[in-house]
């Protein structure tokens, strides 16, 4: 089950396992909060976009009773780790991958109740390309946009559907300009800082599909309460459903 | 030089009066931290949209040296009281006060190098309406929307001219959309907040004509320390200059 290069690591929920390549890119915390962040509200039918190996899915396989989830993403060898995943926790009924690049996707219209995605965070042209072509299709805008994921969301979910997205605050103008322009109404935001008194570095929105016009703001997530020693609130994200 | 009503306030700032009607609409810590904001940076020529009785003007004659700042209010009688406000201080030769309406005023055309806006912060179908007509335009949308503001903004702004607004954290989406469709990019964003651990209520947003895309986080501003009493750096915005 396990090719050159890969590993498996526990993941901090129950007893989920995962399989990544860690020279290729491995999950952060950004998935993990931005699991939790959507597993606040019930949704029968889930699609993360631009899955990798499936971590988003995995997690709320965990923390949701949703009967279906779906995981989109582009690149072959993340593909096939995301389908051996779901395999190794005994989950291939609930969840689901599709090789496919979301700004070319146009299956499962209008199909779900919650869509999340934790898209690359440099924009196209943008910062220093990582030499390995993996890492830069999971950390730049290559393949999919910031607009392709989001348009690719609006497609996918229902009226009123809630769309769930981690991504740098630096990017705020463009999340809401992408999201108001695809009809995705930014309702929740919250700033995550990786300590009190420092500079957020990521932020979680939540957007409903034609929703009403007025955003409310979260008070900040905190990752770590001192170097290296997670917040209460991140311990709890990992220690709530175990 | 006092009419029915009115009153003369000592603001805070060297010796400046301000001159203003309270059972119209009085001016409140938006004004004073929104001109702080707007001060950090030299501007030889600014505007303050829907200027009110003149209150950002007259900060802003003190706090700065720009040589020339006009003010632009549509209601009568709040205009007039600017004019005054300017005679009072003995200001009439650098304030100027324009009695026009943001969405029709077409004067002063690339000729700031700041631009400062407190508007409404009421969305125009939204919300109880003051019985009080001046209380109300002060207040909703019912003359100027935001994006007549921003748009007039922009007009009046020079290239990479900047320019400062006050608005409700609610209203995020809405500013950030106005904005860049007017091409204020948002740069620097500053949420106000009653006190630590309060939910913010207020933000500051610095839009620069023509800019590049990025968004700073600027650490959150706290009015008050405990209740009833101002914060350190509240405070140091009201004795900096005296």
């Amino acid at each position: 089950m396990l090719y050159s290069g890969e590993r498996i690591d526990e993941i901090g929920f129950s007893d989920l396992k995962l399989i990544q390549k860690p020279e290729e890119f491995c999950y952060g915390v950004d998935a993990v909060i931005l699991a939790d962040f959507a597993a606040r509200k019930t949704a029968n039918r889930i699609v993360d976009l631009g899955t990798g190996t499936g971590i988003i899915p995995l997690i709320l396989s965990h923390k949701t009773k949703a009967e279906s989830i779906y995981g989109i993403e582009y690149q072959q060898e993340s593909w096939q780790r995301a389908v051996r995943n779901a395999a190794l926790n005994g989950l291939s009924e609930r969840l689901h991958f599709v090789q496919a690049n979301v700004a070319e996707f146009d299956g499962l219209c209008h199909w779900a109740d919650a869509v999340t995605a934790n898209p690359p965070y440099m924009a196209g042209q943008c910062g220093l390309k990582n030499q390995n072509e993996a890492k830069t299709i999971a950390r730049h805008e290559t393949v999919g946009s910031l607009e392709d994921f989001v348009m690719c969301a609006s497609r996918i979910l229902k009226d009123r559907g809630d769309f769930y997205l981690v991504h740098r605050p630096a990017r705020l103008v463009d999340l809401f300009s992408a999201c108001r322009s695809w009809k995705l109404e930014p309702k929740e935001m919250r700033l995550v800082a990786p300590q009190k008194g420092e500079t957020p570095n990521l932020v979680l929105l939540h957007c409903v599909k034609n929703g009403g016009i007025e955003l409310k703001f979260l008070e900040n997530l905190y990752i770590y309460q001192e170097k290296g020693v997670y917040s209460n609130e991140i311990q709890q994200i990992y220690e709530r459903f175990t």
